[in-house]
């Protein structure tokens, strides 16, 4: 693990590393913030899952989520969205390919040999986090961004005994019904949707649901609000009397400035139920 | 003026919004939160000067100031910092031309004719917002950072009645002795040393000081420390007993993760000043 940059930021340290990920075959870059609470032993940790086109520099530097994270004593991990690189397969489309590995292990072609983001964010990322960082495996929670919030929601539904709490900004909350996600589960997954539906939170909150409180926000005037689907998700949540908030905030759009507004609401959120 | 983008953020408005500049002679865009109290009646100001190589999005993107602004009541203005497009000088160099404007009013070839920072932040840009928007002309605070702390500390020296509050995070503190600042007072004014005292801010305290209580946040691990100064503007700010509080905050640098762990403090301080 190599170490890009370390920033002091709220105390803490702003730092954003590069290991190799057996996963992706590739070079991985991630951003770590430790706040100051780490100086005196393992923190409780909130992996934040980006969106389309982000890498892991987006959320670390918009987002604003240092400021409660180290007022809670909770890390915050940054993924990448994606393997990248020369020799890496890729689209020109802004939602396929590199920066929209949408957090599944592709089995198609050209994907399958790099864009394993599932398996990244269950095995390589957490190996490398809890080997170098004072960071508490067992005590860790989930969050994230648009296709983020679909990873965070999927990943966390699928190992509710790994992450103990779970929130979501405008998730991609039905990609197998919507144009998020047909393409995508299509292109890396193939056409048989049996494959899909543990990556399709509507679907997984119909099968399975989650054993914790969950915590999603959404704006009004997302201008993606279509594409997202809330009210599938909504409607499974109330179908299977998931212990949830839903809050539609008005006026807000599917921007960095949404999240930022809330990401206090959810850093504390995920500090209480880790009891950071 | 022409609306670029308007994002509700932590209840308010964050709009970006594009006019012509008589000082400048082109189009020049701004940035501008306006906070939920800006909806019952005009709000108090704080203008916020970014460094070399920033427009008006860095700081409204990435210093988290949004929040601390939303609930103390406060706009925030984000100006450029530079003049921009064809057939405007520019340099090769990221600390002169465009991005780097240095807040003065060119007299020099082939920067005079767009080069006028310090005449659109104090008469264009001002008639702009408060011809538009809720924003109170009497309760006006200035802060920056690095180039953008020089123009803060400069300007609000000249006109302190009109910036009732000041503030800076690791200004250019005296750059009539330094590489950040020869370089550019030179190009910009000329050799005549005359021409730059007012735009050197250890001059400008030793000449006149600031009828208020002056916050300035340094970095000890700021890269750029031995270019700022900070100790010659601390010495001149003994010289006169001028009432401030300079911390020197042990580990941050100079990048936005420094402003950001500060601007909450930074904002309520004008914020107070104000009687917001």
């Amino acid at each position: 693990m190599e170490t890009v940059s370390e920033n002091r930021c709220f105390g803490g340290v702003q730092g954003v590393y590069r290991h190799a990920s057996q996963a992706t075959g590739c070079e991985m870059t991630f951003g770590l913030y430790l706040p100051p609470a780490a100086e005196a032993g393992p923190v409780p940790v909130l992996w934040y899952l980006s969106g389309l086109t982000c890498t892991h520099e987006n959320a670390m530097t918009k987002a604003g989520a240092q400021a409660a994270a180290a007022e809670a004593g909770i890390a915050l991990v940054f993924p990448d969205t994606s393997p990248r690189g020369e020799g890496i397969a890729d689209d020109a489309a802004y939602d396929l390919g590199q920066g929209a590995g949408f957090y599944v292990d592709a089995t198609e072609a050209p994907w399958a040999p790099h864009f394993a983001m599932w398996s990244y964010m269950v095995e390589d990322l957490p190996a490398v986090i809890f080997e170098h960082f004072p960071c508490d495996p067992a005590r860790q929670g989930i969050t994230g961004h648009s296709m983020g919030g679909h990873g965070a929601l999927t990943i966390a539904m699928a190992h509710p005994e790994r992450f103990k709490s779970l929130s979501a900004f405008a998730p991609i909350a039905h990609p197998s019904a919507s144009d998020w996600g047909q393409k995508q589960l299509g292109a890396y997954l193939g056409e048989d949707r049996g494959a899909w539906a543990r990556h399709d939170a509507t679907l997984q909150m119909r099968a399975a649901g989650y054993p914790g409180h969950i915590l999603i926000d959404q704006g009004t005037q997302d201008q993606f609000y279509d594409l997202l689907m809330p009210g599938a998700l909504a409607d499974a949540i109330a179908a299977r009397k998931q212990p949830a908030t839903l809050r539609l905030q008005p006026g807000y759009d599917h921007s960095y400035f949404f999240v930022a507004s809330f990401m206090a609401d959810h850093v504390r959120f995920h500090a209480e139920a880790l009891g950071a």
